[in-house]
Parts: C-alpha cells; sequence; structure tokens
C-alpha cells in the first residue's frame, strides 16, 4: 500500500467511525444502517474514498437539480458567505426579497408573495396553518401514496407507512385516493375514466366529510417518492373546480417537482391549473442549503395584512440560502434548463424506457415526464404482482436489493422506493451520462428478469 | 446628494420595494410591518443602508453567538463549499460525523448521538417523537410561558399566546407552572420554597395527568424569550427525580441557551443534571447555516438499534451546516469563549443590572447569567405591576416602543418582549462595546422613569 492509500484508507475509516459511533440517521434501525462514506461529487457524480464514481441517478433525494458542486451555486454562496451569512427574519434583506420576487414571478399570475422555510416539512406545515387560518376550516384532505414531510402534521397529511408510527398526530387529516391508473382504485381502463371517477371519489369524500369543514386539500402535483404518478389530463383542473365550488384551499406541494424536475418552473403549469398556495424546497436551491417555503396567492396574502400570520422560524428567509436559490434562476435562464429537461426526457427517456417495456418482462409500467420517471417492476405483467410486496423489507425486498446492487456494480446509485426504481438525475446531465446510466439500469433489470425466471 | 449616495438609496429602495412587495414575514400582518433594510454586520454590530450602526443586544434572535461574519465561521463555510455542499443524510460524511462526536464529547457521559434537523423546532418534534416511542406513552408535559417552536407539536408545547391561534394542533400536551419567583405561582417568598412548591406541582400533575400517560417532560432549561427565567437551585435536579420516579424521558430545550450563552456548552450543566435529550440549533453554528438536533443518550439511542425510528429530514446533518458548527467548537476553545462569558457577565454585566434597581424606579427585577439576562420593566415597584400588559399590543404596548426606540436612537438593537428587554449580545462582545451598549439601555429606562413619573 502506497502512503496516499494509506492516508485515504485512513480518512475514510475515521469517517465510518464518527457516523456509526455518533450520528443518529433519518428512518433506519440505527444498528442495521452501513452509510457509505462518500467523499465528494461534481455534475451528476459522486464518488466514495475508495475511488468508486456514481452516477447519481436519484439526484440524492431528487434534490440535486442542478448537480453536484454547480459552480454557480458555489459561487454564489461563497459571495454571500464573505457579505452576510445570515439577518433575522424581520428585516428586509437584499437576496431574500429578489428570491421571493423571482419565485413569484414565475410561478403565475395568482401569487404575490412567499413564507420562507428551512425545508419541505415546515413548508407544508405553515400551508396548512394558512389555510385553515383564512377559511376557519380545520379538516385537510391528502392522498394516500404521498409523503409530505416528518413534523406533526406534515407527517399526517403523509399517505405511506411513514405516518403509521407517528399516529395520531394532526387528527384533523382524511386521506383519499387520487389517480394511478395502472393500479386504480376505480376499476378504470382508461386516463378518461380514471380522471372521471378519481374526482367523484373525491368530491364524494368532501360531501362525506363536509365541505363545511374542510380547510384544504394537500396534493403532490406529480406524486413523488410513492411512484412519479403523474396525473391523467383534466384531474387536477377538476381539483381546482371542487376547490372552488367548496370554498377549499388547493395546496400543491412542489417540493419534489418544482423548479424544473418535470421541465416546467413548476409542475402544475403543464396542467392548466394555478393552486391557491404552492409548497417547495429541495430544486430552489439544489439544496445546497437548506430551504423551503409557501408562494402565496395575492387574496391569501390579503387575508394577512391586517391580521398577524401565526407562525414563523428563526432562520425563515436566510440569505445564504437564498443567494444559491437566486443563482439557480439565473443558470436556469442562462443554460436553457427547462427547454433540456423537456429534450432529454422526450427524446431520450421516454423511448428507451417504453423500449423496456419490450425488452424486460419484470418491467410493468413507464411513466413519467421531464427528468421524472418511475418504472415498476413486476413477477407477472398480466397480474402486475409488484416485483416485492408493498412496503417489504429484510428478506421480502430482496429483489430489489439485487436490483440496486447491480446498479451500483455498474456505477450508477439508483432510487429505489418498494417495486419501483425512479429516473430522477440532475437536470444538467449530460446527454453521454444519461445515456451511459440508462444501459446500467437497463443491464441491471436483465438480471431481475432471470430471477423471476 | 452624490452618486454614491445615490446608489445606496437605489439599493435601499430597491431592497425595501422587494420586501414589501414579495416576502410574506413571520408572527406579522404584513400590511402593518416596516422592515428595517440591514447592509452588512460584523462582530456585535450591524448597519443599514443610511450608515445607522446598531449594537446588536439580541444576537438578531439570540443565535448569532459568534457575532456577524465571524471570519472562522466564514472560512469553514467558503472550505465547505468548495469541498461538497452537501449528501443525502444515509451516507456517512466527514464534518457531519466531526460535529456530532464534537456535541456528544461535551454534553456529558449520558450521551452518545446526535439526530440533525434544520432548527430548533424539528428538533424539539422528533425529540418528543423518540420519548413517545420508547416509552410507549404519549402525553407530553410542557410550561407555561416558553415557546418550542412553530410546527404542530412544537408550537402545541409552546406556552405563550403564539400558540393560541394554532390550537388544536398536537392534542397530547399539557402545561405546568414552572418557577419564577418575582410572580410566583405558588405564593412562595424564598427561592428554596419557590423551588419545594414548583416541585409540588408538578408531580401533582403528573399524578392527575397520570404518569402511566407520560411520556415526556420538555423544559427549557433557562426560559428563553419568556423571560430568561434562571430555575432556582434544586429544580432541574428534582425535574430529574421525578421523571426518573415516574418513568418520563426529561427533554431538555436548550435551542436558545445551549453553546455558550450561559458560560457551559450545555445550560443543565450549572444544575447537576443530565436530560435524557437535548435539542440544540442556534448557538450550534451562530445560524450562519440553518441546523438543529437532538443529542440523545445511549439508553434512548439503543432502543433503536434494531427498532426503525420513523423520523428523518432532506437536510439531516448537511454539511454546509456541520462545517461552521465544527468551526464554532475550535473557536470556543482557542478563545476561551466560555470563560469570557461567565467574567462578562459576573464582573459587568450582573454588577451593572442590579445597580438599576437602585438607579430606575422603573425595574422590577434583573435576572440572569452569562451573557443571558432580563430587565423586568414595571409602573410600580411595590405592585409589580408590568409596564405594558400581558401580551400587550398596539397602543397598549406603546411604552414598550417608546424604550425600544430610545435605545434604537442611541444606536442599540434591543431585544423586546412583553414588559421586559434581554441583554443577550453576542459571545464576543468587546467589553467597550458592552459597557457602551449598558450605558445606552441606561438611558433608555431614564426615558421610562420619567413616564411612569
Ligand atoms: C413531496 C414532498 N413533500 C415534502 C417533503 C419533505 O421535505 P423535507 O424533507 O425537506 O422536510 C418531501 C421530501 O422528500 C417531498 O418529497
Ligand atoms: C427555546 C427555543 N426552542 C425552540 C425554538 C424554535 O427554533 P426555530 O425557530 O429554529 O424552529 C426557539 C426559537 O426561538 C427557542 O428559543
Amino acid at each position: 500500500m502506497t502512503t496516499e492509500q494509506d492516508a485515504i484508507t485512513g480518512a475514510e475509516a475515521r469517517v465510518r467511525a464518527d457516523d456509526r459511533a455518533h450520528v443518529f440517521h433519518s428512518w433506519s434501525a440505527q444498528a442495521l444502517v452501513d452509510p457509505l462514506p462518500v467523499e465528494g461529487g461534481e455534475g451528476s457524480e459522486f464518488w466514495d474514498y475508495e475511488g468508486n464514481r456514481y452516477l447519481d441517478f436519484g439526484s440524492q433525494l431528487v434534490n440535486l437539480n442542478l448537480g453536484h458542486q454547480h459552480p454557480d451555486l458555489i459561487a454564489a454562496i461563497e459571495r454571500q458567505a464573505r457579505s452576510l451569512a445570515t439577518i433575522q427574519p424581520s428585516f428586509a434583506n437584499d437576496v431574500r426579497g429578489e428570491l421571493a420576487r423571482l419565485i413569484t414571478d414565475v410561478a403565475g399570475e395568482r401569487f404575490s408573495s412567499v413564507f420562507f422555510t428551512n425545508g419541505g416539512a415546515d413548508a407544508n406545515e405553515n400551508a396548512v396553518r394558512m389555510a385553515r387560518l383564512v377559511t376557519g376550516k380545520r379538516k385537510v384532505l391528502a392522498m394516500y401514496r404521498s409523503y409530505h414531510g416528518n413534523t406533526s402534521t406534515a407527517i399526517s397529511l403523509t399517505g405511506d407507512p411513514r405516518r403509521w408510527p407517528n399516529e395520531p398526530a394532526d387528527g384533523s387529516v382524511v386521506h383519499f385516493f387520487g389517480p394511478y391508473l395502472y393500479r386504480s382504485a376505480f376499476h378504470a381502463e382508461t386516463e378518461e375514466e380514471e380522471t372521471r371517477r378519481a374526482l367523484e371519489h373525491l368530491e364524494q369524500t368532501i360531501v362525506l366529510e363536509g365541505a363545511s369543514t374542510i380547510g384544504a386539500i394537500v396534493i403532490e402535483t406529480i406524486v413523488g417518492t410513492n411512484g412519479v404518478l403523474v396525473p391523467p389530463p383534466g384531474y387536477l383542473a377538476g381539483v381546482r373546480a371542487l376547490c372552488d365550488k367548496h370554498g377549499i384551499v388547493y395546496i400543491a406541494d412542489e417540493v419534489m417537482v418544482g423548479f424544473g424536475r418535470t421541465g416546467d418552473w413548476f409542475a402544475y403549469q403543464a396542467h392548466g391549473v394555478e393552486p391557491d398556495l404552492v409548497t417547495f424546497a429541495k430544486g430552489v436551491n439544489s439544496g445546497y442549503v437548506p430551504l423551503g417555503g409557501v408562494v402565496i396567492s395575492k387574496e391569501i396574502a390579503a387575508a394577512f395584512d391586517e391580521r398577524a400570520f401565526p407562525g414563523g422560524l428563526t432562520y425563515s428567509g436566510h440569505p445564504l440560502a437564498c443567494a444559491p436559490g437566486v443563482a439557480t434562476f439565473e443558470v436556469f435562464r442562462r443554460d436553457g434548463i427547462l427547454e433540456r429537461v423537456k429534450d432529454l426526457g422526450e427524446r431520450i427517456v421516454r423511448p428507451t424506457l417504453e423500449g423496456w417495456l419490450e425488452s424486460h418482462p419484470c418491467v410493468g409500467e413507464v411513466r413519467g415526464t421531464g427528468l421524472f420517471w418511475a418504472v415498476e417492476l413486476v413477477r407477472d405483467r398480466e397480474t402486475r404482482e409488484p416485483l416485492v410486496p408493498f412496503n417489504a423489507s429484510g428478506a421480502a425486498a430482496a429483489p430489489m436489493g439485487v436490483f440496486a446492487k447491480a446498479c451500483k456494480d455498474g456505477g450508477l446509485w439508483p432510487f429505489v422506493h418498494f417495486n419501483r426504481t425512479h429516473i430522477a438525475p440532475p437536470l444538467v446531465i449530460t446527454e453521454e451520462e444519461l445515456v451511459r446510466g440508462l444501459a446500467i439500469v437497463d443491464q441491471a433489470l436483465t438480471e431481475i428478469d432471470a430471477l423471476i425466471g
């Protein structure tokens, strides 16, 4: 071993030792995790201390829209750090105001202002608070198969198993079924049918829960972690109409899909609707500094003109977080990020994934838009039985472990959830990297084909 | 006007315009606020665009323990930004592990690991979650006159008026009275009596709420925003004993007092007790990057060795936030910060404030420790009638407005809450600045003396 290798091994060992002894990890049994020490990253890749490089096909937690270590974002952080790292929310600050303006400018006519938070969970908490106060109605409807964050109201909104051990938290949340044609809760066979029946179901839920008790409906515009479920045409317009009819605030959770993931600034823009409140985080500054927020309609903002908004946090509108947000807008515009997301999504990802429907018996469905796709793995294409059961862990989840290992061995870090892999690389991924990454996934799928025989 | 002045006026006008049009402010009626555009800061001062400089006697929101733009913290941020701005929580990362180790090392024997969050509210949310899961008991006791954050469980824990418009949020919180000798809820006349009676009250509350239903007691070690209420000797030891007796997790909220505010790493260390969970934020990195967390006892951490902890967040253990945290430890040790806090507090602040009890009829009580003090303003020292009523706003709060204006005119930005001003400057304040700042407050108090005649 050379001295240089020794030093690297020493560094890695130290990182591992500190981590195992002192870092308590999210969503984990602490003795059962073995976190990979990561040394660095650049663009669409990151690497460990042993020199293994991985194409980042999940953009970390789908936050790294501009990739690892984007020079413009890093420069913006350094500049802001040297100028003014932080100042409290009750003052006016240049980058805080500028970012709020840039966001409201692209969000649409309906919106005037932004309440900044630290991440997605507290964005949803504060959006729900606003909706409850302006309507005077406390109940909130949210979807099964959704994730909205880990604080009490946000985890109650969540419609996946992460909610279960935390119940009851916010007792005023009711879950309903959203559209998901491949596994339709409504026995629908076409998109039109799915839209119509899902809206009927939602209106029945509103009527039976009592429109007079419901302050808000919270929907991930495209359901993220729970499946990249793109709503069929007309669904979100139907939600908007139901909200208008029943005096309900429409909250769009765009924490995962906002800021270009789908090729638009916000995903609702491809669906011809404007929500009343939009929550965001992640892509706003690629998560280089914790930042989230709520984009607020003029109407709801005006309700707090004379009446105090009863919410706040120490780091609301943090300058160091806002600076790379402002830079994000500059990069998006200069480099035509939205256009390239649409182009890469339609020209490369869609045809490749649709090809897998032919070439891989284990692929049950592919769906998505922009650089946001899901591949659903099944044991049997006829019955659509998932490759692993819902919420499987341990041995039951092993086949997805085989898939993940094949990807990693090939040099790609996949995003895996239940029986799906998601294709969500940084929006700056080069065409060569995208093609190479898809080939690695293709190869891993071949192993699963063999597994299911 | 010179061109340079023109440019400044232009910049200030732009900041103000963006802010008023697009930034939605915490805890405010949006049309009634007029946020000061701040241009920069250094050490214990910040300044606006018109060249007015203010001594920052509230350390922003009592987070700026190492002052504005501390060169070591800025350098740490720049270095980390260039090396690796962010990586997801499920990997191992050098600065994340190092900071977790540094924190557990100073927290005490009882502790082994740290769960990182973005701020104080989500730290408290996750601490309560841990306590509920390890005890299997859901109810949480918290104090009146407390603040714990703005997400649903955190605002429910809160024992001040910020909770009111948000009720009911987490329905499993019950409030009790803590020690506050100057306005004793227990008709006590001495510290010993206050301690004994406050503990009796707490135990009665436990018995009547049912020890078998109570998972945690959450206490700000020294109540912060609600009054710098230093617990009398023996109180926290009594709380510890009650928690042990009844199988309750003791959570210390050290978001405001941790990391040197009182002259110790953690404020509980001056009281001879160790809690089971300690929540922190603010001072850990002076808020230069959003960061908070929970320090976890070995016993509670072990309960999640084989069983998954059901909580997490995208930015848990954010490297860019951890780097200035590591630098904070270096600066504290190199510059003897803890020692100077104790010295300045006892040698300068205490005698000066105690002098005001003699010289200012409007000063009812002074109390505190380290660089964390409250001055309670009263109309009448006999009756102890507060200068403004509890939770006063508008005209009723005007006398405190007079006090604040006098401070600002004198070149000091005061921390004002209800009928109190708090003395909580950066821990790096020079002796000259501290003396100058106290003289400005002294002067402002003279105006209040005149006001109450
Ligand atoms: C759609 C959605 N909403 C909310 C959140 C919560 O965001 P955070 O982890 O920043 O609290 C997430 C995180 O993955 C998300 O995907
Ligand atoms: C004692 C205490 N706990 C919790 C919080 C909440 O912290 P944050 O505003 O970062 O959520 C605060 C904030 O002032 C605090 O003082």
